[in-house]
């Protein structure tokens, strides 16, 4: 079953917002066996709308709408699909209910804005939008199925969880997609495509290789689709078996989780604590480790040491490594390490300290040299890393870096 | 100047990576009076790069095309725009020079993929990739322009920067587009298109008004467009003016700008320093300060204090305070804030606790209550935010909301 999506705002495509609905569409959409052959960004217009519309359904019979659906004047699809669909807006007064108790919740007036969030039109089928005010509407017209979604993520994310997909399970009975995703870190893209060519070459047809870099890691993932997932899933476990064998110390996981879910799984294992004492990643892994949910079970805390002094005070690096070898030396990350793991009372302590740019180099520490290190109770690991030019990156990637070898401690 | 953009890459339509370039490369070619009608993203296939270049061709005499240049097997978009040209592949000598050279500074043998990518088409414009080791080429035909570039972010970043963005200045003479963005925090979409009505129905019907809400702030975008830029700007300075009258408090910025460096601007002109006590927001305070060159200047660290003992070790925190009023209380916010100033030895301090979810909510004080503080030399303020029920939405909207009250005091 093949599908297209369509996002509409201007403010995509001035660059205001990056479309992050799309990807995540996609992904849960080809969870249940629907592929998205194209995505298209589109502006506020009902030119450029109806446009859109009509050369996805030549193409597809399925197209998921987002955006445009909020109470201000700029928005203008529903009143465009309404007049598409040859139908009228009127108003849904358990819809308008919902809204005015919503409103009152938050204890705000309703307004003109939010009483036009209550009409519908009026030969669609309005599915539940529980985390908005905005209805999403289900068109169906010759067969061909449109919905139109909230473009807010955590709106569209809702609806599409509760209500849009077990509808589209029940009805579409499609062939199955298999995605198999191996992390890898540590070695780059064009090193790694040799070292697995022949490995490649000897896949066979209907399985597809892609190769997706980012800062500090490769994601590979194969894919195959047909109906007996059973027999799909064999296939893909035995290349990935032979896959293991070639790269076996840098393949950090065989699903698609992030470095410290992968951490996380492995000190939560072993009832293990972890700390950080960040320097230039500046807070970053802390941050990961908190973005999930359940983390304080292992994660206890960071000390961001952005200043010697707070380096000094907190976490006892020497004055005088300070002075004799710099901030940036496998000294004083050793003993920021060290100190993090006494003064946060954790198992493991992680540091980071570097150069992470765009300026800040010398001749002898150029931007991007980074040291890591991994404190435990009976040794410090520690490690340099040279990586690159750019801010945001270095600090993404001495972050990934920092957290295998973690990884690494926990496995030994 | 009309332009669309393309990207090509089966992760981008499976959803395992987020089209981050479109919205960087809409919001740059924006600046120089070129504005983006589309962004198609399509998958690795001939037929569907051929399609969409047509497609786009109809409608626009400038199309940008990202992603498929990798070395691996999977990316075809080198070859599949030869052949559309009509053109062969053959070696560029010194771009196989460069390739060599930059592997060897990474200590990379060079290989069959590497070699590769020292093809190009032979009647294409070569431009310089300083980033990597992927040529980006410039094609045209009937006065029809289509630039293809490498889909790695910060490669493409260069290359439009350093290459393309000067030429398409130097070679189209266009009209200008402008654009000014408002920051409003601490007031929803809705209750901000009211108090804003009477002013928007009365704005000329050249300049057009959008709402952006992202949790925690919604930015207001006013755009014009025509030949004389000082104008186009005169009359939007004059509306923008009306529009602080009816919300003065609430604009943070009247440039696009992240709410961390309008604080950051703040700190650096009264020559102050920063630190955070982060709980909830789990070190995210610091790593949106920390993402910005030059922070070092005013930010000098954090405790992220995830657990009760760490609040109490470093930051002071008094058990019995934790006992009676539990880790989110005004009471524990207060001393952690307090607590940071000392102990990170900062004019001021920011710190937050409170309950992000998705689970951890009691009947009291259920998921999305947090506290936040800001300690300065003289006094402490805080406040109690109820947020929403999502963890991520939580961190980042209460990470700024800690930074607008910081804000606030150091208007003061």
């Amino acid at each position: 079953m093949q599908a297209e999506i369509i996002t509409i705002g201007d403010e995509i495509l001035i660059g205001q917002i990056v479309d992050t609905n799309s990807a995540w569409m996609a992904k849960e959409l080809n969870k249940i066996g629907i592929s998205i052959t194209k995505i298209s960004s589109i502006s506020d217009q009902q030119s450029e709308i109806v446009a859109a519309l009509n050369n996805a359904q030549e193409r597809v019979s399925l197209v998921f709408i987002t955006g445009g659906l909020g109470p201000t004047n700029d928005d203008i699809t529903k009143k465009t699909l309404s007049d598409y669909y040859g139908m009228s807006l009127i108003q849904d007064d358990e819809l308008f209910e919902k809204i005015k108790l919503r409103l009152e919740k938050y204890r705000i007036p309703m307004n003109r804005f939010n009483r036009e969030q209550a009409l519908i039109p009026d030969k669609a089928k309005i599915i539940p939008n529980n985390f908005g005010t905005a209805p999403c509407m289900w068109f169906e017209r010759d067969g061909k199925v449109a919905i139109s979604m909230p473009g807010v993520p955590f709106e569209m994310k809702g609806i599409m969880e509760n209500e849009i997909i077990p509808e589209l399970r029940e009805r579409y009975h499609t062939s199955s997609i298999f995605h198999k995703t191996i992390m890898v870190q540590g070695i780059g893209e064009s090193v790694l495509a040799e070292m697995l060519s022949e490995w490649e070459a000897n896949l066979p047809q209907s399985i597809k290789l892609a190769y997706l870099p980012s800062p500090g890691q490769v994601r590979l993932r194969l894919s195959t689709n047909g109906v007996n997932k059973q027999i799909l899933k064999m296939e893909i476990e035995r290349q990935v078996a032979a896959l293991q064998e070639i790269v076996p110390k840098n393949i950090f996981s065989l699903e698609d989780l992030p470095m410290e879910s992968v951490v996380s799984e492995l000190l939560i294992k072993k009832g293990c604590s972890v700390g950080t004492a960040e320097s230039c990643t500046g807070g970053y892994i802390a941050h990961l480790f908190t973005s999930h949910a359940g983390s304080s079970t292992y994660f206890k805390g960071s000390i961001v040491s952005y200043s010697n002094e707070v380096k000094q005070n907190l976490l006892k690096v020497k004055e005088s490594d300070l002075i004799t070898h710099g901030a940036v030396s496998k000294q004083v990350v050793e003993q920021m390490a060290i100190g993090a793991r006494k003064t946060l009372n954790v198992d493991y302590a992680i540091a980071t300290s570097g150069i992470a740019g765009p300026d800040g180099g010398t001749e002898d520490k150029p931007v991007g040299t980074v040291w890591i290190a991994v404190a435990s109770e009976t040794d410090v690991i520690t490690e340099k890393l040279e990586l690159y030019k750019i801010r945001e990156r270095n600090i993404r990637a001495a972050s990934l870096k920092a957290l295998n070898l973690l990884r690494i401690q926990l496995l030994n």
